[in-house]
Formats: structure tokens, sequence, C-alpha cells
């Protein structure tokens, strides 16, 4: 099952020429959950993998530069006859927004199914589940932490014939369920003999803003990828803590800590050049990343390798549009 | 003094990979006036001219296309330390939009002054004026009229010499200011005599949604540049009739009729190839473009020559951002 994550809007706060306001979009086989939708991130869509039909709106807070697309969103989606319920997911606060902004949206023709809650599951997969995790940001706030569920062990069909197994019978599937099978010969061959480990899932969290925090250790721990913030370096390390931020310091000590896959860094202030917010977190965690707008994460199973950081599609960083060409310079984030 | 209008978007309803929500920028001298303001248009801003400090926001109407990109500019401002207050003009709603964002936007350290009109003067500049025009889209609606005072004629000052007026003297601005002098050897010169006739200003009309009206053929009467929507084309005029929008048909039938420098045509629906709208509107007013994202229209003072549209910087067309890349296709407006 394929997985990945989309960044679709890497900026802190303020937008500029080269990132959007927060929003990323996990891609999981079919499915599609956006986490957080900053201004403009229905626009960052069609610009990179399409307006995907999205199942899940995960929402971390109510601050404006992660929520303000979504009525656009919603709006757009009713212009292009959505008819399936969208459920949107948020911290306290999510259903008076969504009052606030009905007047704007107007009425639509499929259904929002509004769950504000502070912290547990909010979404069943499959086989995955998503859960709001607690985080601290002086407004209500949730992270989002998906959490695919063990996967059988590989099973050894040589070693069972080997063992005599009768081949091509139902014994077969017995064992690779867990069962036990008796061969010809009257000896009992149980699964623990031909079927491997059970093989663990992928773990994926999404923190939105925060100070580092323990319930987000906990949900990162062993995770194949941690999305955290990064919005000051050390240096403001104070105002981090008063503004309920984190230093990419802080969030590759926790990476560290999780001892997760990949750590990719977002909600990126054009305070800093990107370059120092990596350099800072690869100090204290190697494996980790700044995103940028429109990078990819690839999440094999661990049994295939690790996380791959793919980014956008080989065109050129600068993507500032007519810069210069009316005597006026786009603004463009340093280095 | 010079005077531009920038396309910041210029899509209908949906935006698109080139195509951004509606909003133009109008810059004459140091002023910003931006009129309306639909999702991402400050980072259209920040990708093109760069995020202006706009003295005026003038919102043509309500639907959520031309007004989600308010709360998230206004914060970015505040986030600025922006300190002067900002006029925010719209027709009747827009101060009930703007306490329904309040919550989302919190706390501003600058001023909101909120006017709510149907009509009537809304700026006055030192030498022009902004009048809101009724406009007719089945919401209420307002398009803007920014209107130059004549200016005073050419002198002659080698005419004035001619007939005798003393050189350096304040005689010389006396004719200037419309007066009469005697000169020595007592002949009396009258300014009509020296200075040409008054020239007129320049007239801009930027019709956010509407059908084709009286009040809008009124405004842009000899106007330098008409700004008109043109949703559809003629073959689907009874739509656009019953939606309260424009064909490019109709918006070239009233630009003739009004006698109008150019005729720039916007909220381009993805429904058609641009070209189609343009080939309608040429059909029966030569003078029309179809405007793209990013593209500016200067209006030169008329005697310096008719307006001028500059496409974007010379960019190729397409911008999007990783089309294809990840297996799924950008969504782009076709032809």
């Amino acid at each position: 099952m394929d997985l990945d994550v989309v960044f679709l809007g890497t900026a802190a706060s303020v937008p500029s020429a080269t990132r959007g306001l927060s929003s990323v979009l996990i891609r999981r086989g079919g499915e599609r959950i956006l986490v957080d939708c900053g201004e403009g991130t229905q626009r960052q869509l069609m610009r990179s993998v399409g307006l995907a039909e999205v199942d899940l709106v995960f929402i971390t807070h109510l601050h404006a530069d992660h929520v303000l697309g979504l009525p656009g969103m919603l709006k757009t989606f009713g212009m292009r006859d959505r008819e399936r319920p969208l459920r949107i997911v948020g911290p306290p606060g999510i259903e008076r927004f969504m009052r606030d902004m009905g007047r704007v949206i107007g009425g639509l023709k499929y259904d929002l199914d509004v769950l504000e809650l502070r912290s547990g599951p909010v979404w069943q997969g499959d086989d995955y589940v998503i859960e709001a995790v607690r985080t601290q940001h002086g407004t209500p706030s949730i992270g989002l932490l998906l959490d695919e569920d063990d996967r059988p062990g590989r099973f050894d069909i040589d070693a069972a014939l080997a063992l005599g197994v009768r081949p091509n019978s139902p014994d077969l599937g017995v064992l690779q369920r867990g069962g036990e099978v008796t061969t010809d010969d009257g000896r009992t061959v149980r699964a623990e003999e031909v079927v491997g480990e059970h093989r663990s899932g992928r773990r994926l969290v999404y923190t939105g803003d925060t100070v580092p925090c323990e319930s987000v250790l906990e949900a990162a721990w062993d995770a194949t990828l941690l999305v955290h913030e990064a919005t000051f370096l050390h240096e403001d390390a104070e105002r981090a803590r008063t503004t309920g931020h984190s230093t990419a310091r802080g969030a590759a000590a926790l990476a560290a800590e999780a001892r997760v896959g990949m750590l990719a860094l977002t909600h990126v202030s054009t305070r800093y050049a990107p370059r120092q917010l990596l350099e800072e977190a690869q100090a204290g965690y190697a494996d980790a990343i700044v995103a940028r707008d429109f990078d990819l994460v690839e999440l094999p199973y661990p049994e295939r390798g690790e996380p791959r950081h793919v980014p956008r599609g080989g065109r050129p960083r600068r993507e500032a549009v007519g810069a210069g060409w009316a005597g006026e310079q786009a603004v463009e984030e340093p280095g």
C-alpha cells in the first residue's frame, strides 16, 4: 500500500512567493487525508497533484494561517458536484468556525460531518487508525497520528512443504491464518514454524503548531515519519516558548528520543534561511529535512527501506512569476 | 502620474493551476487600491509586484471567490506591523462579513474603516475620485469607477512671449492659472490665448460580476479602460442571464457603445479556452484582451497613447509546478 505525504504549504504564519500556508496531503492507497488547510491550499493542490477528493480534513488548530483555505475548498468541492459527505476534524472551536464561515460558503449539496475533540480516534481505516494527539500551542490544538495495523508475517511456503504439508491444500491457508495442521505422516506443523513474525505497519505523526511535548513524543515513538513544526532557531528559544512554537533543535531532540525514521520540518519562517534550520536540526538528528512546497516524502514499509524525500519535480527552486518585470521585486525567502 | 492595473486573479468561481481567484491591484502614483480579494490574493501579490501596503480595498460583492482572501491579508498586514487604518468598501453585507471573520482574524493593531454602500463616492484622492457603481448580479454588488479630474491645458510659453508678455515675470504664472495680464505696450493677453484646452483625466471601470447594465455603461462612457467580467460565451447566454453574469459578446457590445479605450475581460471560466472568449469579444470590439494572472495594463494619459497590455514578464504560460511528477496531472485550463 503506497503511503506518502505531499507538502502543500510550508510557511509559518505568512506566505511568501515560494511557500504557501500550512497544509499537507497524506495519500494512502486511494485515500486522501488533508491536514491543515491554510489559505490557497486548493490551488496548491491544483498546482501539484490535482484537487483531490479528500476523505478527511484534519485541522490542528484554528489560527488563520492553518484554516482559511477551508471554506473556499469546500465551496469548490460543491461546484464540482461532490456528493459524499466530508468529515472535518478539529480541536474545540472547529464547530464555531464552520458556523462563522457558513454564510460565506452558502449551501453545499454534500454533508459536512464536523467532529470536535481534544484527543482520541477520529478515523478508522481498513487497516489503520487516525488519532488526535494533544499538542501545546496556547490555543486548543491537536496533532495527527496515522497508525497502521501490524501485518501478518511472511509465509514461508517452501519450509511448509519441506515439513510435509500437502501442496495446493487448504492446509496452507490454515497455517497462513495462524492455525496448525497435521501432515500425512501424522506430524503437527504449527504456524510459527512457517510464518515469520508480524511485520509492523507504518506510523506517521504531524504536529501542527506546538512546543515539543510528551504527548507528541509518545505518539512519535518509533514513527516512520515525524512532520514537526520548526518556527524558530534555538537562538530564539525564549520566543518559541512564549508563542507556543518549537525550535529546529527542539524538534530534532524529540525526533532523536523517539527514534523516528525521518524528521521533516515545516512551518518555516522567512526570518531564517532554511539552511539554518536544517543545520540546527541535523546537528541533533541526522535524518532531518526541511520541507519545501511540493516536496513529498514516500514511506515504504519498513522492510523495504527508509522514508524517501522527493524534492518537487526537478523544477528550479524560485518560482516567483514576473519578479522584477514591473520594477518591483517579488518577496522571496532568503537563502 | 503612472496608472496601471495588475491582474492578480482572473479565474471565475474556482481557481486553476494558472488562474487565481478574482483580484486586481490599481496602482496610481504611490497609491494602491485592491479591487476584490479572492482566496490567495496576498500570495499573488507576493509572486508579482510584492505585498503592497494597500490604501483601499474595494469588494464588489460577497461571493466566496471574491472575498475569502481578505481575512488572511488583513492578518498578514497586522503581522507586518501595519499601523495606519485601512478602508474597506463593499456592498451591503460587507460589515457582517467582517464581523463573521473577526474571530478568525483576531485583534489587529490597525483600524479597519468599513464602508457599506450601494453606490456613490467612496474615496477622494488629490485629483481623482473613486465611486461605487451599481451592478446587477443577483446579490448586492457594486463596480468601481476611478475618475481623474481634468488637467489644465498646456501653456504655450513661446506664444505668450510672442504676444509681449514679460519673460521671467509673475505674469506667466497668472496666465497659467487662467488669468489675464497687460503687456508693456498696454495690450491685454488672456489665458485662453496661450493655454490649451483642459486635458481630460483617465477613467477606469472594473465591473466585478454583473450582467451588462446601464449603470456600467454610463460609468464606462469614454473610459480609458473597462475591466469587464466575461464568465460565459454567447452560446451560454441564457445561463449567463440566470446566474447574473456576462458573455464576452455582451461585454464587447457595452465596450463598443461606451467607446472605451480598451476592454479587458476577466473572470475566466475553465469551461472555455481563453481564445474563444477573445475571438467572441474582438468580433464586437477590436480593442479587447483576455487578462491572465500577472498581466498588467498601463494607462498613459490620452495624449500620450493608448492603454498598453503587458503580458506577464516573458514567462512560459504554463506555471503548474510539478505537474505529472507524482503520476497525477495538475488541473490546467484548456487551450
